[in-house]
């Protein structure tokens, strides 16, 4: 309500709040990823304002009870829990957010779905195909609505490769290559985190950076076969707890792989954590009859586009679009043109396509990610493993 | 309190907050820097991790009720004013932040200072000298801490280059060059807006683009002396809100400068919004007897640095640095390496030093801008001003 | 003889020129790598002054009267010829320069070998393995000097990469990763030359690019197994001579394959022609234990290496180095610093190995291309086919 | 004459050279330039083929005669002299190159233009405006040809940008921002060379640099004004000869200055030689009313071209352009695209041009620099050390 003294007027701003929907949140994990969903929580109503629903957040659970509580106060959690079973019987709770290891994404996923929840989870959806295939079922049985972390689709300059292949301004397409390079294990001493234990993680390498399946997925179509690669340079790694014992290594350090379309195109994918130097290279080229597309993570808010045809023909050239103009994909939501995002508000976008689902009864696909791609990309991962393990191409069947 | 109940742990978040202080912030401003404000407010707590104090989103004011009444729901202030006078006598304001255009900083500041407040201002701190020296003495009078919002100080990169140059690394300096360039006005149908007008906006370019005298002080030193060049390339322009009629732009669009230090490096200073294809190019480049070190800010997380001396000689080159590692100036409270802070985090890390310092009573300078440092960018705003004027080299003199 | 003027002393040049030996050099092609192959002839001996020997340009030979003759008088040849046996015989040809089209490599460089001639011959050695074998057991047979024209060994960038490589700067090695992408037979119209044709040609893409499967020897160490996929996008072209008639289209227009290496290391290689925008785009990537390089012909002089070790830690980045200083390879013998070679004289250098090789009986190898390099290259090049054919990983067998 | 045996054709070259005809070549200096230019004389005629003539090299000239009889005999001339004065009187010599040091400019050149022999010179023409006027006297009045070597012009990235400049493609100029920075005199035990020395060189980074002021003129027009600075920070250096005594450095180590157009563009010049890591930077922007171009001599072929109108409004970016098509200048007479042309080359394009303009009674300008060109770029060197010295904006009058 507004007052008014002398020439000033002042007013309360609860009043109005009351029109904008809420939609509550129970997350799953603290860590890296629990972070980054959280700011994506927080940031997604002012940004994209008025936004479909403002994220209330309910619970956050984890296994370790200083930490998870802890990560309550600081994110703004109404409560914590230590497990995650105790959300799925909350009310308040309508979306259910997985942002925990890869081996706590079924069964909640899974239990999540039967308690009627929105999902978004975070990639890989599951360790294999055939986890990530009960989880489709269980959304689609439940009718909810369900995402797949990947959030790269999300990033501007991402957006707008995949409006210009789809608008045909590089015509049919011939190749598409893509490499996720970091660096971070390359130290032998590194220890043996859950991310190297196929138990927890699935796969090494190779599942962590599905992004890039996922990509080739998005921007060029369906793969029709793989040959592949896996690599494991160092066997036996200290183990956390214990540094002085080691233990074996069980996943990919990397995996290379060569992928033919349905659509004709070639090209490989390729991913490794023994880069030096490469702090988090996710990288892409598209190639077209009629021009080429590549992108950079490490750029992550320019896109570099060629086209044969030009008003000049001396002036062809990679166009190095920096994509932050409000007529770029998301940007008028954002800041004026050059003002970076960073790479956290990738999340932020994710979220708010995901909500106005929700609240607006939209699909999800197909600029978001469904399980239906985070199962597919499991599909491609496990025919990856295959081919690697038998030295032969292998077609992609769903 | 938590409760267990079988294996869980459940727990309330509320008992624990009471432990962080909380701060109350008055914010005048809604518009771009209003956002990027308001934003850093509500991301700082849980970036910065225990933060000093928590913002406390008290008021937001601006002219435009309907609008500042849309803010404070938007970024959750208390309530909003069409006056920003009645901020002064609201003792839960202890942090007032000047988000607002060139001509409402002096007046409030000093009455904020007044009122003992703490106070943020945006850059320009001011109009001119004489507007700058009143408010810095306001706040030396009063007592109170302030800064002035050169945030591109709180660059990763950008810190990563002072901390280098302060420690001898490129040895003695013989160069700065620095270039602020844009292209948005470049349209001469482009309106007559507040940035254009000297009564509201004091100067052009060069008062906009001041960032990058505040990093030739911050990273070289002070100036000695300024041989300069101003340019308006469109006299007359719409007027915003009768298009059909011009009004006369009688700001620069564009500044030329050459500079000689106290330490006997010599520069130039370039700003212009006349660059077609320059989103937000700010570049700097630093050389010295040892080393040279270059930055831009469409490459915000990256700083090149060039060692003569190295390991193996024919190995010499610039090196393209990710400063996205946790050993990076304030990259421990953000993402794991390669995961790119955007432009607004710059304010985050700003505004934690300047509640820190609040908090507990440290120094804002030497790695925040005081207003000190917005006086003396002004000084030397003026001094280019007089010697574009006059055809003349002008000495710098506080 | 010099005389004495005054104060001038005026000299007669041709007196000192016998003490330097001359080698007579019959060529064979006019066309791109004639001219190539010519002007090294023509820049080796003033560029490494004093040379071994002054290339004497004997006979070009080549099918086309006037081409040929042409292409005599313009580089300065004695004499020309439409058949390349007559200059067997010739006993002022001493080192035989094989440049023409891939099915004039074994006949010609058989016979010259039988002839007691040195050879260079460009890449690729032969269409296939079995005609590189028999051409390099009738140089092994005549005992004269071999080189094959892997070019690229060459540049000072990629010298400097294996000097870097092989003294352990980057430790043991993990990936290697090249691409050899170019955009010139995107257009469907684009005619059905010789490249294109299999009984010509040999191979496409694969043998021309070949560039890159003797880089990763070169670098890396011998390939241990390939898995690859071929693809030929443009199935039917028209006739150079009748465009108005369309014939198949018989090698590759692209290859992909997967390389894992002796040492344990592992990467891809890939070759197009169709990637619009990449005008000669080849590019390596290495990633060892304790660092990484990076190269690309479109910036020919420069290499990018990152050590995981400097002096700072906050200052690892990759070291972007313009490798001509005259400490880098060959640069001596150029320009000063920063005035940059072109591709062109990564053939000078290499025939100055060759002749220095030749007059000084030095080996070729390791540095130079050999017969042996040629004969490896074309056997990984079969391998690739028939893994692309088969679907299997295949093994490399000499 | 051809001769038949069976199915070949023979035949010697000598008979159809004599159609083609020679120009004979004086040559001034054997160093640096003497190599570069020497070194365009051999290339020329092959490259350009067929050429408007075929340099024939007569005499090269030096005062150190081991050296000059060695470059003689190095390079091909007929014959060595240790007095340039005995090729005025050479009625074979019909081009005068003067490649030599500042200070042996303006008495041969005087002397040559008397001789009628048509001057090639190498850059800055002249130690100073009074010099150089003296020089454009001498040729005007003897009706030769003559050019100044801004060689630069002849890059195909630098046509290229002229070109687009002058059909309109970036509209009206607004800025021109050039640097030239180099490294090589930053350790202060440098010895005191020619280069260091006003009496040798006129001036030091200024003068050597002001191929920056030529492109300036090149694509923008003619200055109006310029304000400047100029510095030597190493005061006194070690005599090259006596290494233990030191002299003074009478010549600026680096300038600045902000330069006014007569088209009301306005920008600055830079050069230094004390940018550790810029091994030879020479960089412009041009910006205008529909676009920007840049271009940097480090990456020679390339240039960067933003149109702000585009096909497609969200691929609006800097094109990088590969300047290296068979439509783009020059580069029919070369290589395929993507096959870099080397810094040498730039010289051949231009000798081309020259001999061209000779042979055939073309103009040297507007591509080519005149001795026009190389005065007033004199008269540009002596106002900024003029403003420079006064502290005063310096209005240009040639």
């Amino acid at each position: 309500m507004a007052k008014k003294v002398g020439f000033v007027t002042m007013g309360e701003t609860e009043a109005k709040r009351g029109k904008i929907p809420e939609i509550g949140v129970g997350m799953l994990g603290y860590a890296f990823m629990g972070k980054a969903h959280s700011n994506a929580c927080k940031k997604m109503p002012y940004i994209f304002w008025p936004p479909p629903a403002i994220p209330k957040l309910i619970t956050i659970a984890g296994r370790a009870e200083a930490r998870v509580a802890e990560a309550a106060q600081r994110y703004g959690y109404k409560s914590y829990s230590t497990d995650w079973h105790s959300m799925m019987d909350d009310a308040r709770i309508e979306l259910f957010d997985n942002a925990g290891p890869n081996n706590m994404h079924e069964e909640p996923c899974v239990a999540a779905a039967q308690a009627g929840k929105h999902i978004l989870c975070e990639k890989p959806l599951a360790r294999n195909a055939a986890e990530a295939k009960k989880m489709l079922e269980a959304v689609k049985k439940a009718g909810v609505k369900h995402m797949c972390g990947f959030n790269y689709r999300f990033a501007p300059a991402v957006r707008l490769a995949k409006e210009l292949i789809d608008k045909g301004a590089i015509g049919q397409l011939y190749h598409f290559r893509a490499q996720y390079l970091q660096e971070w294990i390359v130290d032998p001493e590194f220890p043996l985190i859950w991310r190297l234990d196929e138990k927890v993680a699935g796969s090494g390498a190779l599942g962590d950076f599905s992004h890039i399946i996922d990509l080739a997925r998005f921007l060029v179509g369906e793969p029709k076969s793989v040959s592949a690669l896996t690599k494991t340079f160092i066997k036996e790694r200290p183990l956390p707890d214990k540094p002085d014992k080691r233990g074996k290594v069980t996943v990919d350090d990397a995996f290379e792989a060569i992928v033919e379309y349905e659509n004709g195109a070639v090209g490989t994918l390729e991913g490794s954590r023994f880069c030096p130097g490469r702090k988090n290279y996710e990288y892409f080229e598209v190639n077209g009859a009629k021009g080429s597309i590549f992108w950079n993570l490490e750029k992550l808010d320019e896109l570099d586009v060629y086209f044969d045809e030009e008003r000049y023909m001396e002036t062809k050239g990679f166009h190095k679009i920096s994509a932050t103009e409000s007529y770029h994909p998301f940007y008028d939501k954002w800041w004026p043109q050059g003002h970076l995002l960073g790479w956290e508000n990738t999340f932020v976008n994710q979220l708010h396509h995901f909500i106005d689902a929700i609240v607006n009864d939209k699909e999800v696909a197909p600029y978001g990610a469904t399980f239906e791609d985070g199962y597919r990309a499991a599909v491609i991962c496990d025919a990856i493993l295959k081919s690697a393990s038998l030295g032969k191409r292998m077609e992609i069947k769903y």
